[in-house]
């Protein structure tokens, strides 16, 4: 299903630009600054690329713009024959040719995501006035005395009933000095003074699980605080299926969902703006990431056609509303802007992990993989990209895990066998208490390592076992008095429990099938692309949980396409990051509205070729085929 | 001060519009689309001039227009090339012929106001769909789906959070055979099913003393009802001044009056749907018409800087509200579209009375006075258009009049001397209690017309008094205790305080400095335009009160100029029926969006030119210079 594609979304044409020489292909009707914007290409402007500031000017050298209003506003006659446009309204119609002048201001940069050069451009603006008062000779209106003005420094405004309501009191107590605090083409305060050093905004990644929050000053673009909590939506159930079932079983079941992330997200703000010494209304714009049925209850949107085939999502766009609409305790006319969703199992979270990765926008092919309940999945390059969701079950988070646990203190997060034994890492440094996903798969790829564990994910028998290793390995393989073979972790007196901590034949077959469902898509994207493993320059594992996987075990169990491991990076909260990148730069805000139109949705669940895909990945891979550099594994890549 | 003309406002070009024949001038930058609109030659479109539906097309035989994106998705490159654009968003730059299409529908219209011709063209459009269930193969959001599908209709929609929540429930409940509800570009509902024949706007005029609502079927065009009520504001002072000081003199001011006329609204409501027997949620759309106080009070913005000099809104473009954003009883999602005002003290009321009575679109010289506390007064054509506000006082009203009342029952409200004594017409036909201000102007008169008063304004003494008239009318100049002299309207006998009822001569004066002051702000503006009385072709006398002058009385004082008595209209509550157009039409709707640029506002308490022009026109006018026709007296023009 390829619905996302606009009818002549096939039909591309080259942009050249001068004098940096880059090259990119778009759709026919893309206006050039966006073409610029996706390849990381800067243009200078104000107004965000609705024609209004006049310096995104480019001059064509090949390939027609015709010449729109706004382009007669800036332009002189002359110009506009000599190919001069407002690149923001042109639209490219056939390859063209255009020069960029250089930038004029010297904009801020930094690097934010994974090798991505971010210029530092938020949406909120804040401008110091100094406004001419009123006489019998000039009787403008407040607004509209402030509105020219603003139009003079080059900032075409609208103001809701709200910030209007202050104009005359607040215009008058500060004499005409004030500041005016402009969030796209909104005016949405305006403050007495010089008031333009602080200016601050709130990045959220609402996890299934966790809410995370960043603070971020929007002057300099370094984070002030970050805060986490446990998603309150929890005690209605681990995973979104819970959660949706909840919304439909029970009348005021949205309204309790929203009302708990609602408060999630206000304990994290509560936390955010006491560690940072800010005031809630100085928070002058919110954006959002989360799974589409996170940010459907956060916005009050029912997701019940989520839960059920054949998976519709309420609105997938990204639309304007005020954060106080939802709840939010930050400025009463902040935007939130809750970035899209790609499909109702690929959401956007994944939208904010390609804004961090730039997958979409690299001539390189790659893989994004979100490892969970649901496992998530980029494949592609600037050329074609494509996603899709897999029904990976909840084994990677420890659950139907026999001795599983969620990672927190007490759970295995990593395990190597050798002669010796058994070595654990646990959370906390606390006696073990369980098995958690990264421990998970650990155990198996290790179980493989030394031979324990054959290929179709038959443990051996502890005979057999006892001729392959030695005793202080093989005396840990036994088999239960249900007749289900097992492998003791830890033994009941190091164990916190009292009882021994085991890995069952049964929770091999778990990890199998979940495993199973993500390589089976990856397996499937990579046939619709045409592409083999050798073809693949990076794989990016994403999601908390994919900060913890030891990329080396993941390849050995198969969840990953075989290349090498130092090909494999763990991302961490890529979501986070992509939000963080969306509120520092309505540019790549602008890039991330986009990606649900450049990226190919594939459900799996209607193609007769996954189900064939995941009955062939089921198996471990053979260790022969792996070319294993047992040590090669990089350390999480920690965001800047 | 001409703040409201653009910069480049003075440089107009000509458009010739055929085959209609038809000639107007416009400033450079004017669409072709609101060109034609403004000379009431109607261009098809359903998208309300945004480039969006394609509809408006014309061809353009001279002059210059660019190609916009717009025209590009439209038209094939050989239509370009042969001169077709969109209207809407084809901006003139030079003098220009274009060819219109007549009209492929056969659009309803109405004869509206006082001589209008307006098409019934609301901005609230219900449009009936059967939309395509999801299927694997399909899925797009639930908004997505709904978005194509209309934009398939020829609608570009946006929506807010509330109609998006609805929108999974009510597709699926309504098995997706639904009713779209668009206002402007703004989906506001979507009901179950097919609703396309029930559509309702209200229009309001918001009078400082009465609040009048009339309940609009926007389907037929017809009024299905009208109420009125007291502004409850009224407790706090009859005139905006004394509302202006109670926002100033108290904290609470601004929200208790805000309060009061929002009530006051709401009690009309409540009256229209229990008439029409409408559902609050079936009225999509609201224009309110008042004076700039009350527009601003309404919208709870502070009138404080209205109040004094120099005289300053807060603001005065028509701007985006939603009518729940201030509380009144209608769809939760309708707009309330204030019409905008010209000056602090010309208000949205009289751009209702433009829009009504086309006076800046004629190329006749017209004359509109709205009588009241403040005179507002509006002289102009096509050509050029002059308003400014003239400060009468309340004389008109009653107040300072010894025996003065408001237009209430016992109100005196026509008289007529004759040597048989005094006739009165009584409103209510009870006794007379006093004397309203269309009786002050008729007594006033009829003293000037029988020779009991001189041109200075000084009542004759008694003893020339029975000299001049015979003894029933000259037995009624009487001189009282404080030497004042004064006429007797009703003995004891006959009034129903049990007290005579006079006209003193301090009422006299009182009434000579409030027409003098309208007569000199009439002065003013003609000799601004360099006219004479001789080149008006109508004049108009609005608001209530205006309904009730005789025409003759108002010449015989010289409260306007010396024109035939034929060529007085009084045009009624031109206010309200000015809203009801802009309901019915969102194309009047943007000419009364432009009249505040269009029309010149003066301000006279700066003007040197004021005081001379008050000081001459104090007298009353000498009776041989009106060529009187008594008799000639046309009765109020009702709208239809």
């Amino acid at each position: 299903m390829m619905h996302t594609l606009e009818p002549d979304g096939h039909s591309k044409v080259t942009i050249h630009f001068q004098p940096h020489d880059k090259l990119t292909r778009v759709p026919v009707g893309v206006s050039i600054f966006n073409a610029a914007n996706w390849i990381g290409l800067a243009i200078d402007s104000t107004c965000g690329g609705v024609g209004t500031c006049g310096k995104c000017r480019v001059q064509l050298c090949q390939g027609y713009s015709g010449v729109t209003p706004a382009d007669r506003k800036v332009f002189a006659p002359g110009e506009l024959e000599a190919g001069w446009r407002l690149s923001c309204r042109a639209e490219v119609q056939e390859d063209t040719v255009c020069e960029v002048p250089r930038l004029m201001g010297n904009p801020k940069a930094a690097l934010m995501g994974f090798g991505r050069h971010v210029l530092l451009n938020p949406n909120v603006h804040k401008i110091p006035l100094q406004l001419t008062p009123p006489s019998l000779e000039d009787q403008r209106s407040d607004f509209e005395r402030l509105r020219m003005t603003l139009e003079d420094e080059g900032f075409e405004i609208n103001a809701g009933l709200g910030v209007r309501r202050q104009l005359p009191r607040v215009l008058r107590a500060a004499e005409w000095q004030v500041t005016a605090v402009i969030v796209g083409q909104q005016l949405i305060a305006l403050e007495p003074g010089d008031t333009t050093a602080r200016s601050f905004g709130v990045a959220f990644d609402i996890g299934t699980t966790t809410v995370v929050g960043m603070l971020i000053d929007l002057i300099g673009g370094a984070p002030v605080a970050v805060r986490s909590t446990l998603n309150r939506q929890a005690s209605f159930g681990a995973d979104v299926i819970a959660r949706i079932s909840h919304v439909m079983l029970s009348d005021s079941g949205l309204d309790e969902l929203t009302a708990r992330v609602v408060g999630s997200l206000n304990e994290v703000l509560a936390g955010l703006l006491d560690e940072g010494q800010v005031a809630p209304h100085e928070i002058y714009e919110v954006v959002v990431a989360g799974n589409a049925t996170m940010t459907h209850l956060l916005l009050g949107l029912t997701p019940e056609a989520i839960g059920v085939e054949p998976f519709i999502p309420a609105a997938d766009d990204l639309f304007d509303v005020n954060a106080c609409e939802v709840g939010l305790t930050v400025h009463p006319e902040a935007p939130l802007v809750v970035l899209p969703h790609i499909g109702a199992y690929v959401g956007a979270d994944l939208v904010a992990g390609l804004l961090a990765t730039g997958l979409q926008q690299k001539p390189e092919l790659r893989l994004l993989v979100d490892v969970g309940t649901n496992g998530e999945i980029i494949l592609g390059s600037l050329t074609r990209t494509l996603a899709t969701a897999a029904p990976a079950g909840p084994a990677f988070e420890g659950a139907r895990i026999q001795d599983g646990m969620r990672a927190a203190d007490g759970a295995i997060e990593a395990v190597t066998l050798s002669e010796a034994g058994v070595k654990l890492q646990v959370i906390g440094e606390t006696a073990p208490l369980g098995l958690c996903g990264s421990g998970l798969l650990d155990i198996v790829a290790q179980l493989r390592l030394v031979g324990l564990l054959d290929a179709s994910g038959q443990l051996l028998n502890p005979e057999a076992a006892a001729h392959r290793v030695g005793p202080e390995l093989s005396r840990r393989l036994v088999v239960g008095k249900d007749g289900v073979k097992a492998f003791i972790l830890a033994d009941p007196e190091i164990s916190g429990t009292g009882r021994a901590i085991q890995l069952t034949q049964r929770d091999i077959r778990e990890l199998q099938f979940a495993k199973g469902a993500i390589a089976g898509g990856i397996a499937v994207l990579m046939r619709e692309l045409g592409v083999s493993a050798d073809d693949l320059e990076e794989i990016y594992l994403a999601g908390s949980f994919g900060s913890y996987i030891n990329p080396q075990s993941a390849r050995i169990i198969g969840l990953v396409p075989p290349v090498s491991v130092d090909r494999i990076r763990a991302v961490g909260n890529s979501a986070g990051e992509g939000a963080r990148i969306a509120l520092l730069s309505f540019r790549e805000r602008e890039v991330a509205r986009s990606i649900p139109r450049q990226v190919e949705y594939l459900e799996l669940s209607g193609r007769a070729d996954f189900n064939d895909a995941f009955i062939e990945v089921l198996q471990f891979p053979e260790l022969a085929d792996l070319a294993l550099q047992p040590e090669a594994v990089l350390p999480p890549l920690a965001a800047p």
